[in-house]
């Protein structure tokens, strides 16, 4: 139920205007109505699956078979957490799923169905809206999920609330509490690629960046590629505990640590800064580790296990729970700070 | 998943400072930061019942023994949908979360829990946090749901996002499509109070207003009165339809009407004006029955039945379902409009 925001200096006041195209006028949600809105996003939306009664009554009915419903959301603003400009609608679609079907599996749950609140401009183009929409569903396809409904109101800029749902399956909920001494930490997924895709993004624009191998970092922040199966995959493991990393590795771990009431001692040696992270890190004059560490919005997954589990391909292992406080990395200063909504 | 916006000369383009107290120092969210926000919040609700796992993971956990979830959503946001000279921190929260509960019954179903996003300024006072907080937690109190999980972040106005989840107890949820000629239209709670109550907002100052009878149509506005165990009762009595009232009778029965292919003949006796009412009207020169007919925000359940179905106390018929299409109120003019939330 986490994410970070935008750094400071790169909130946008307002964002961009809508495109014209051609010099035609584009239709906007405004032209449409919210009824002609509500019945422009249904008819985009995949039917079926474990949606049992999609959008268009007072609410939507998702199949529940384990008889517990796993929830979360997700408030995200534009501006604060998007930018239009550095975003297109089917982006922020994909991110804004992502973000909360990655914490359905981090509690080893399949994700079933999300449900979205949004706030449009009325000069909103109607285009946009559909890559927007698009992007929900093509996200929540990815695991089997389905856009089940959701509320439409007008406001000044973007704000996409999104709330989704899973199922357990039977197995218990993993949460941030279990991990014991001994266990090894592990972690699934990319971890510093959106960090460094942004540190891009705010040090010039991306029109320099796009033909270069550059992109897949700012795609990386555009869009997460949380491993989804591996959530479900380790409570079948028998992980003790999980979660996803959306504000850096280091500061989630410290609430796996404190919930535990263990120390997690971490290798960095054991992770790996691919090469085109050390060309971007090269270019902004950044610790490319600093990203790994501590950078959020991959949605990699953390979770540690017991000491005898063989891990899939996949995992890497990382470090071990051991008695004490805190994430002590060896050989490292502990000076990174981490994401906090209201201090900027 | 649907609430109308005050009307668009009372939008306020910026919400009023928050209180100070006594000349002290107000302790603001951003003195807590995002984390001793959380835990505030936290430390506030209820423990148990239908929350099987609540706040501070990824995800919380709730029951569903039914093996299906009703879910619903709604997106607030402040101005827009309410304003903090009009309406308390405990007043918004019992409403947004009365909104949201109200759809879950509307299906029929029992609701269990509510996640809450919460968009909120640096200089918000922790007093109204706290209550809002308690707002959110009492009213889903009367309904025996909980405050499962959250999401926190800042914002330049208050945004308050809810989504509610309900269990169908092994009944078929109701929809707004199954009416059928013959059966008989049935209301249960209040229409047309928290309409009068709006205008009566907007035409004068409420300290003039608090002191008079007339209070109770302005508590109206600010804290709807759903009444949810007809939702379930309703249900269970064999309904064939059902919606929460949200925009307007008259418009919300359109969409019963035109998702089960038939007209709904309303009769205009049927419906009672109260004496407060009147007054209200009175001063404001509206015609009452506009309020009734009209008025959104009062959550009354609105019902098809079979014909021969005894209502329980609480029910009032007030029309009948007929082959056509539409909604048609004896010997008036239908020009009523309802809320459109892109066009003002």
């Amino acid at each position: 139920m986490h994410h970070h925001d935008l750094p400071g200096d790169w909130i946008s006041a307002e964002g961009p205007p809508y495109p014209v195209m051609n010099g035609r006028c584009v239709i906007t949600v405004g032209d449409l109505g919210e009824f002609g809105v509500v019945a422009r996003i249904a008819g985009r939306l995949s039917q079926g699956g474990t949606v049992l009664l999609g959008p268009g009554d007072d609410a939507a009915v998702v199949s529940a078979p384990d008889g517990r419903v796993v929830v979360t959301t997700d408030l995200l603003l534009e501006g604060r957490h998007f930018r239009r400009d550095w975003s297109s609608g089917y982006d922020i679609g994909r991110k804004a799923a992502a973000q909360n079907l990655s914490d359905v599996v981090a509690m080893g749950a399949d994700p079933t169905g999300i449900v979205v609140g949004l706030g449009l401009p009325a000069d909103a183009a109607v285009g946009w809206l559909d890559d927007l929409t698009d992007g929900f569903r093509d996200e929540c396809d990815l695991v089997g999920a389905g856009v089940a409904g959701g509320d439409i109101t007008r406001s000044e800029l973007v704000v996409v609330a999104v709330t989704a749902l899973g199922d357990l399956g039977g197995r218990a909920p993993v949460t941030r509490s279990g991990a014991r001494p001994g266990d090894v930490v592990a972690i699934t997924g990319r971890l510093g690629y959106a960090a460094a895709g942004l540190a891009l993004l705010g040090a010039g624009p991306p029109e320099l960046i796009e033909p270069s191998e550059l992109i897949e970092l700012i795609d990386a922040h555009r869009r997460p590629e949380p491993p989804y199966a591996r959530g479900p995959q380790a409570a079948a493991l028998g992980a003790t505990a999980m979660l996803d990393v959306s504000d850096g590795l280091l500061q989630d771990l410290g609430h796996v640590a404190a919930a535990s009431g263990i120390a997690l001692l971490l290798d960095p040696g054991a992770f790996t800064v691919p090469a085109v992270m050390r060309e971007a890190a090269r270019l902004t004059g950044t610790d490319p580790l600093e990203w790994v560490l501590s950078g959020g919005d991959d949605h990699a997954l953390a979770a540690t296990f017991p000491a005898g589990v063989r891990l899939p391909e996949g995992w890497t292992v990382v470090g071990r729970a051991a008695e004490g406080t805190g994430v002590q990395v060896s050989g490292m200063s502990l000076a990174r700070g981490g994401w906090d909504h209201f201090r900027e």
